[in-house]
């Protein structure tokens, strides 16, 4: 048996784990990223995770193929050529990990690895073109085409968040406005969650916040299940949002899959089956084997890790 | 010398051109495309079109490698899945006009036929990927990834035209409302400078139009130029939906270069200019070398029987 590390690198956590040649995560671990810090301070981490992994496992470094790393930014040739929340700028991650640990280091970025990971052995196995959609803290793609991913010739490919669907519409915190981050991430859906509660203050929803008063992205899905009209509206705002969003995506690269991934994703089937209907008004495809099937990810928080491994 | 048919079949005329090994088109000719017709008796024109400039140049039809055709439509393995505009619906066309020519024929999107015709010889030459934007009638577009058109699993990608940037926007002709082809096309660009002059009884835009009153998409751009304000934001509101259109497919996939052609695109540096300037602003990527190029089609409407051939 062949065995992979794999590595997500996180604004909040490192994340790393052995992973089989058949995908199963046999030992995993973290470290806080506590950013901002020196890339080689990180990439010291990274290799001591690898290492306590490896020692929990009674395996060697010998029995690793080689290290994956997923990273967020831009990535080209084993470099982060830019990652705004990780603060890097032309940082060599893979020729650092490979000179600390003696061990062949791909660097990917965490978008692309999360959507190979689903291809290979999650919601798209058994298809050769898959695009992932990651409803976060913002709002993270990847593309693979043809089995292989597309980073585009620059490394900066996949920036589905960054589409915009809605001309003059919500400022995004990348500063332009209408991108599809400002209306389908975890921190959209709680803007226009409180915003809405705001202005009916009879709505369910007061009732599904936190014990500390906190909105979250769960509140209105919570709110429209009982019924409540306000949280209706969110949801159903939400989810034209996302339909576009993936319209668009499957009207530009026809991929057989879209993989809609994230923590917004565990509202599950009360995502993924409405989504699917509003795109099927939205697409032109007179025939059902030619039409993107449209799953919700299979692997999880995982799905990163398994892919860079 | 190895040469290649290649055949653009349009909506409104069949343009077929004998083409060398360098890309030059040595004769051409053209008949009518006579909507709705059968396939069979369309492909019967497509043969004898080849054969009439076969006759032409002195040449033979042992002396033609293949026959390429570039159709409207969702294309898949030779045959045409479905063209809205010919009224086609699974018509094995390669293997009609095969049949008729003894000649090996293959079959591409006419869009995608165009993108490659750019990338080989054109706007795109040296580089290995494209997308084609071509603002006409309606928004095609073309997608060229590491050398191989992309069509996508079902033959269907590339219909850049038909995603939406503008959320609860204009109704486009294909039902969607918002879609790049209702503001970006020479059809919108009329309608919308038409509701600009009604606006506007004062504005130099009722200078610019046909003998018959007729207005194109060229009475913005020409009132524009001449300092006229209606004209100009007439213009200015197209630069910013192209340009949000582009940035869309950079953001997303980040090719080489975006080639925009089409007859809007005539207007040359009065659009590809400030369509730079506002794409930069709404992609992220620092450095210069790692810009998509922004550039104008340089093979114009012959793109696509180049890339057909």
């Amino acid at each position: 048996m062949k065995y992979y590390l794999g590595v997500d690198l996180g604004g909040t956590n490192i994340v790393a784990g052995l992973v089989d040649g058949d995908a199963n995560i046999l030992a995993r671990d973290s470290v806080r990223t506590n950013i901002p810090r020196r890339a080689e301070d990180i990439c010291g981490d990274i290799a001591a995770l690898c290492a306590r992994i490896m020692q929990s496992t009674g395996l060697s470094m010998g029995d690793v193929e080689w290290i994956g790393i997923g990273s967020p930014g831009i990535i080209l040739d084993g470099v982060v050529r830019y990652a705004n929340n990780l603060q890097f700028c032309e940082e060599p991650l893979a020729a650092m990990v490979e000179r600390m640990t003696g061990k062949t280091t791909l660097l990917q970025n965490d978008g692309n690895a999360a959507a190979y990971g689903e291809l290979l052995v999650g919601a798209g196995r058994g298809h050769r073109s898959l695009i992932a959609i990651t409803l976060g803290t913002g709002v993270g793609g990847g593309i693979v085409i043809d089995n292989r991913i597309h980073s585009g010739f620059n490394g900066a490919a996949g920036e589905i968040g960054h589409t915009v669907i809605h001309y003059g519409g919500r400022l995004c915190t990348c500063g332009k406005a209408g991108c599809i981050e400002a209306y389908c991430s975890a921190t959209a859906i709680r803007k226009i969650t409180a915003e809405a509660m705001e202005r009916h203050p009879e709505s369910r929803m007061w009732q599904h916040i936190g014990q500390n008063g906190r909105i979250s992205a769960k509140t209105p899905f919570a709110a429209a299940r009982e019924g409540d009209s306000a949280a209706k509206k969110v949801v159903d705002e939400f989810l034209l949002h996302l339909s576009i969003a993936v319209s668009n995506a499957i009207n530009l690269l026809q991929p057989e899959v879209v993989c809609i991934g994230g923590g917004v994703s565990r509202e599950g089937d009360y995502i993924i089956e409405p989504v699917r209907e509003l795109v099927a008004k939205q697409t032109y495809l007179p025939k059902e084997e030619h039409r993107t099937r449209i799953v919700a990810s299979q692997l999880g928080d995982d799905a990163g890790l398994i892919g860079a491994a």
